[in-house]
């Protein structure tokens, strides 16, 4: 398997330095080093499963040679007591990762149920896209997770998208002189993007050649005017303050292609997941 | 001020590589390099402030010399449209760090307003702990969230606290011959702490002469009976799925040293807060 | 101004320590530490001026508070004998920093130079593009210098954009199989690009939907008929070969969108800079 | 095999990095995980075999396990359509890997090719130097190659090598205090260099007692002189702008010990290697 | 074995670099890269053995597979000619290693062996402690050493325990004032020490509920008044310029706790330990 | 000033960190972050004053603006009770990074005062060396504090130096063999040196033009002995167990060039030193 990108290995350091620092006080003082043991990560709610590998590369920080078995697949469901992960290893590498292992798991686990979830609602009629609102070091992370969860990504930083907002047109005179200047700079393959505020904007942003049209807080019945409007000259993109509440309102008004939620990472609730431990006689 | 602990700067790096990458492609192709602009940081519900030298840090990362106004202090209490931080600087280091910085600072300040609730409803009849249940690369910003909202922090991690629990129990053959190991193989200046399970436990872990034992699990009956079999020869520390729902019980059944409530870290909400950017005239 | 990206700033280090290592001899031997000198940076040859704040942060990272004064905008043509940048500061510093600046700049110029003669060839007929042959460590650096001499990026990495190639296509059992798994599986703005050979995958990929096709190795005739064939449903890329000699000819033959070169950082010379320095009296 | 040195692990981890990012968006979104697949890198043109352990450190990096023959020993000539290496692993592996081990072939070969031809050309009448003008960031490898071509390195950088130039000599007053500055300082074992503008100066340098006097943009005739004044008093090095066409005049004008070529790494050209990718069946 | 911690492992590589640099230029030069060779790391005088996986740990940086025989555990009594390792592998690595493992392993055995002689002194009749007067970089390693050599560890750093010295009294207005805080700020599980200067101070520490009470340059005779008065109150920590001369005068005077010892690791002895390598037939 | 080499502020970088982790748990607790402080740092014993630079920058890593006036040169005498710097800051800082600095200066002082009483011995009769037996990540402060106290510096590491050891001979085959190929290979401009056992090899290695001959474990006698045969043609040095005892010995017997001791840095004492902190009123 390629390797996790660099930054994901970083975080996974610094997780693991911050927990066990100069060593684990209490296993270095009352634990032989030879002491052998077994374990199970289990689910302890349904949820989706999600960063078995992280979870994998914690363990191998530690113990080089651990075994750790995967019992069920990425994106898998899980039932209440299901186990994800079987381990085997020395005692002292099983107790120093559980807490950073897990608090890996709780949170990937979290984000892909809550994905799975919208993408369900969605149901193909639109495609349900992530933003920027992750835990700082956790981007890569946060992003996979929605993957996982059946929903799509939206670009992963400022490096690999174009999104012209309000504060950019300002600067630049309009819209159309906007997407010109970014058309012209931001690398080929790169769709230049335009935030819109109503429907005057909207037009500014069709006639100016913009790729894709981000209705900022549109509500749906302007949606559904802005999709008339547009006539596939663009595609169009959905966005603020969407949830579980509101979300049918949208879809049922009209067809975009893009609806973004940013409480897919944003307010994820941490997954109840939890690890087993056996000492070997 | 002294600096930010290393791993903590390390996160802000690893946030605003994550984001940045190569480049802001929408700022760099439509933007002036010499372009200036004011901002401000706001609460868009009430909250407890915390975090603002992360956000601080993330600036001066993109701009050195940047302007940046606190104007609350940590820890002091904010209403919604509460303006936390004024900014002054080139308006693609405005732009670069807006999201980083809000990302850190609706944890934090998130993180904080929860611990704030947990310490007004315990109002000193017990100190209110955190665990290690913290996102992976956090543990410090964390921790330090649960200090400004008034609760306390138990051990940073495994170097810097001793505890005692059933499989090291297990491995030592009972819970008098793991603290005595631990007494002796540990720093002088840490408390030996050991979790039990029960009354026959906890007898066991007094007699062994332990600093603190962590009642798991117990129901508020069964602490208040520890309590007085206790009698002040050690710390008590109750532990277990403890939440605003179910802590008065335990404040009203006896008083203990210490309530851990893992959900402080486990289970914080993003706190909501925007920035707005002026770009000069 | 924005910070050089992380992963240039750790190129500028490696490049410092790889020459510095543990110090300069020969000046720590002779040199008193208080001697300030000056200096300046001059083209030896008609150049295109490329690079000036790298050379800024490594004469900065030797001595913080160094002045240094660009004489020429990025971009700016420079005659032979044109001073770049004037240079004040120890002498130790200058001598130290003195090599590592001018290999700095002699790649960058000489790229810029480069890519200045291919944008003057293309005329606005067809947007150049360079490709990922880039010296390793340089890809940010060798692409800001084909901007500069204005031409365009093609994708920074594997990561910022999506390109099809016959082994993907082979592993996909289709052109067709492989557009639809991409448009499915890559973030929302990226674009999808696809290599074909000749004009029957031409044809498939026009119908697949690809947003881009990179027509790889076709001589000018074969060019003029894909445009013929396409007619503005993607975007056409022609690749392979191209260089000085036989560019015209694909210019002259039809308009496409597109033309890489990977010659322009493949086959860059160095630029002839060089530095005097004076000593303070 | 000692491993490379520190700094080269670091470019060759930079050089991953940048053209990986995040990951393939392409072979991610169209290659299954478990595709195998073998591939060959080949030489295009006649060139000198270098640099296949960096090649091999590459894919290493991307999956542990990959087979990597090499059919070519360094410094090894090779004839166009000569295989190098063959390669099998992983498709993402290999795909991900190409661009950038390709990238670093092609300039260690390159370097290695000139060297190769320089090296003949001197024929054993002189040793060919290198100089400090090599690609930031590069300085081990540019040097490994120019020792792979048949020439030999001078100093690595300004820390292990004692040069004393104009700048040096005017703010001590006159070489033969510099020289004696730097006997007296300097580590024992390194050679005291000096560079000399005219004969005059070389005398001083003979009486001063310098190990190595560098001859700077000496004409044969003048060459030749200083090889009379010198009666090996002291080791010869001429330099400046020496190259395919100039060198012969001084090989035949006079025996020097060395002369140095900065255009073995100023103006190697990248040799023409590819590589070839076969899926499995 | 659970790694050694990212700060050691950090410190090795340290070594290595400044060692090795860009490589061993005299085995580069003259030996064959697949030469063999065994090598025994003897100890020249009695010791005690400590810090192998160090020495383990540099040879398996320069050869993965090197094969690294421990004759001796950590702790036990080596005499003078006593083998400690055996060692198989490639000569270039046994030679590039020789030099940075003996001047890690000359300083582990001689801190090691210095803690014996104070734990044999002390007989159970005290603790002896160690203090942060440890060589930079070296804190977790001297620590290691004094473990086991008998002693045991006060606190690794600033951030383990609470410490307050005269400077943190006077800042706060008393002693009282000062234990108050700090018990309230510390995270739980952490003893709150305060140093004395006399009974007074004592006496005052002592009402504030401090846990440990250090007396600071108190000669014998005040030691056995302050456990006459402390009963049992607080743990007494002896501390200030006691060694192997005036140690016996403290163990006789009273029973006191813990009796810290500066010289443990400001004043180690580096231990005579040599290598003895064969090159293979 | 030059930057300290890359090296050494990595090693202050660990050091700060080995010492403060996540913070300075008193301070935090008891002290206000606006309390300032001053400082004085004293001989408590005579001493030659090094490594200011580096105590300057812990502090400046602790607080950027912290006021640090050094009030001895490099190289300088101080008697006890001299004050060798002044310093004014916050006292969070001040007391942060008293250890850390301290344990910094006492080694480099430590080391420096010893060789200054090494190179007072040896009076201009030779000159005295050091060694590569330095404490792991210490080499560049050790080496600079070697030179600070009047002796001079060997090779820094294995890769700036040849020094052909026994090991080596016995693989090529021969003295002559050895020197010849290191000639061929090292780079220009680092002397050929070789270590023989008797008279024999001597000659031997007078033969093969070897720049530097290492009489290992030579007796007065026989180096009085080896002078008489080597007239001149190689610089001689003596090496082995060599310490202020003995070392007349060999400065009588005749004039060798160099006198290499190990004990420079092997078995330098830790100088007395303290800091004085003033609270500010």
């Amino acid at each position: 398997m390629i390797e996790l990108p660099e930054e994901v290995v970083r975080l996974i350091k610094l997780a693991i330095a911050e927990d066990l620092g100069t060593g684990d006080l209490t296993s270095e003082a009352v634990l032989a080093d030879d002491l052998k043991g077994r374990a199970v990560i289990e689910a302890r709610e349904p949820l989706v499963c999600c960063g078995l590998n992280v979870a994998l590369k914690v363990f191998e920080k530690l113990e080089p040679g651990i075994v750790f078995s995967s019992l069920k697949a990425e994106g898998e469901d899980a039932a209440a007591g299901d186990v994800l992960v079987e381990l085997e290893g020395s005692m002292k590498a099983l107790l120093a990762g559980e807490r950073t292992a897990l608090n890996f798991l709780q949170r990937t686990c979290g984000v892909a149920t809550l994905s799975r979830r919208y993408s369900l609602l969605a149901a193909g009629k639109a495609v349900i896209l992530d933003s920027r609102k992750t835990i700082p070091g956790w981007r890569w992370l946060d992003k996979m997770a929605v993957r996982t969860g059946g929903c799509s990504n939206h670009r992963m930083g400022l490096y690999d998208g174009v999104l012209i907002k309000d504060n950019h047109i300002a600067a630049c005179g309009g819209v159309a002189e906007a997407v010109k200047k970014a058309r012209c700079n931001a690398p080929t393959g790169i769709d230049i993007e335009v935030e819109v505020e109503n429907l005057d904007e909207l037009e500014e942003a069709l006639s100016s050649g913009a790729d894709i049209i981000m209705l900022d807080n549109f509500p749906p019945d302007k949606v559904a005017e802005a999709v008339k409007i547009c006539k596939g000259r663009a595609k169009l993109e959905v966005s603020g303050s969407i949830g579980v509440d509101n979300i049918e309102g949208y879809l049922n008004a009209a067809r975009v292609d893009f609806i973004s939620v940013g409480a897919l990472t944003h307010s994820a609730q941490a997954a109840d997941i939890a690890m087993e431990i056996l000492v070997d006689d």
